[in-house]
């Protein structure tokens, strides 16, 4: 399952070329391909803005026109917000990502220069138009940003790019694990002369065990609360 | 359904806050706090880099502490993709949004500075850690992208949100409501000689937050736990 192709089409500023590089990077893609780019390539301002995602840049394909950019690539995808009279489905980045991972062939994602965006036949290239749901109040996605929103959502189906980081979820402690806990703190606090007056003493102790029970904790925070009990009540007996 | 709180924990650039309120407003999060911005607020470069997100930069707030910025808000992510001793759920970006979409109170996510990113004992403050998966050979995540996909991933399910139904459950306690638990039990452990080798404190304190902040308590489960707390206290007194 080959990542897509990321089509950059008229860029302007290096810069930008360079942080897009990195987005790309940090979501696994790494095919960047150049239409017309205006001043030229290689750009000198793309390296430092990459971030250390030179490879990208050392990859990065020139082109003339977005035809030749795509000569190989069979699902074209162009993201843009706005209507242009093209009657041609519209999905989200979401459901784009999903069929680029279902198709057999390689896909592409076309995006416009900074401003300007993609011209209508460029638009017409592609098989469908991506747009992001965003704040119709305010719409300023640059273009970095649309490429990081569209290789995060590629790259969350890939099963490499789980979290590696993550601690294991710890099992919820038992019943009797809980008991334990319970049984101690009901001896403890009737010690400290918690419970009264005696006829609510039942209420209070479901109240505090219930207290405990919502927590969810795993035998090694039961464990952990046991001991604070035991130093809470302890400490009074120096 | 209010949207979650940014909070941006000591940034450095003020650039980097602009291009955060830019990112949060394409997805419709207006509320950013501060904490300890390196360069104080309101900072001159923030405006240009915010590129007409004003609205959020004007409304942003500052606080000296994380525990100050969070002490209205019960449901706390911190995003970070180090490994740090903690025992805490870490969800993905998606996991956060879906779960802060059904939570009946307001939720906030830290993110810490440009470099450093969150330290330890301010990741403990939450309840769980937010980890973006990206490409491991990378992971060059800057903070306005960090922003930016976490919002982008919040407003998705926008049209989904619907009225939780079933049992009207009790609100979560504040951040300031448990802090109030958190170091009267730290007080109360000290006093028992509790802690122990000093160079373990921190550690052991940090489990302590996290077991309290898992606990998931309303603030009448809070008081009751105070209470108890004050009373394996006190009963060390007679």
């Amino acid at each position: 399952m080959a990542p897509p192709v990321i089509v950059l089409v008229r860029p302007q500023l290096g810069e930008n070329i360079g942080k897009a590089a990195r987005a790309m990077l940090n979501f696994g893609l790494t095919e960047m391909r150049l239409v017309a780019p205006r001043d030229g390539w290689p750009n000198p301002a793309a390296g430092p803005a990459a971030s250390g995602a030179d490879l990208v840049l050392e990859r990065a394909e020139v082109f003339a026109t977005v035809a030749e950019a795509l000569h190989d690539i069979p699902h074209v995808y162009a993201t843009t917000v706005r209507k242009r009279g093209l009657v041609m489905p519209v999905v989200t980045p979401e459901e784009a990502a999903r069929e680029m991972r279902a198709l057999p062939e390689r896909s592409a994602i076309l995006f416009g220069a900074e401003r300007s965006g993609l011209e209508t036949d460029e638009v017409a290239v592609a098989g469908k138009i991506v747009t992001v749901p965003i704040n119709p109040a305010f719409r300023s996605l640059n273009l970095a940003q649309a490429v990081i929103l569209l290789a995060y959502e590629w790259s969350k189906h890939e099963t490499l790019a789980v979290p590696t980081e993550g601690e294991p979820r710890e099992p919820r402690a038992t019943q009797s694990q809980l008991e334990g806990l319970v049984q101690q703190l009901y001896g403890a606090l009737d010690a400290a002369d918690y419970f009264h007056p005696p006829d609510r003493t039942p209420a209070t102790k479901n109240t505090v065990r219930t207290i405990l029970t919502k927590a969810g904790w795993s035998n090694r925070e039961v464990q952990a609360m046991r001991g604070i009990v035991r130093a809470l009540v302890q400490g009074r007996r120096k």
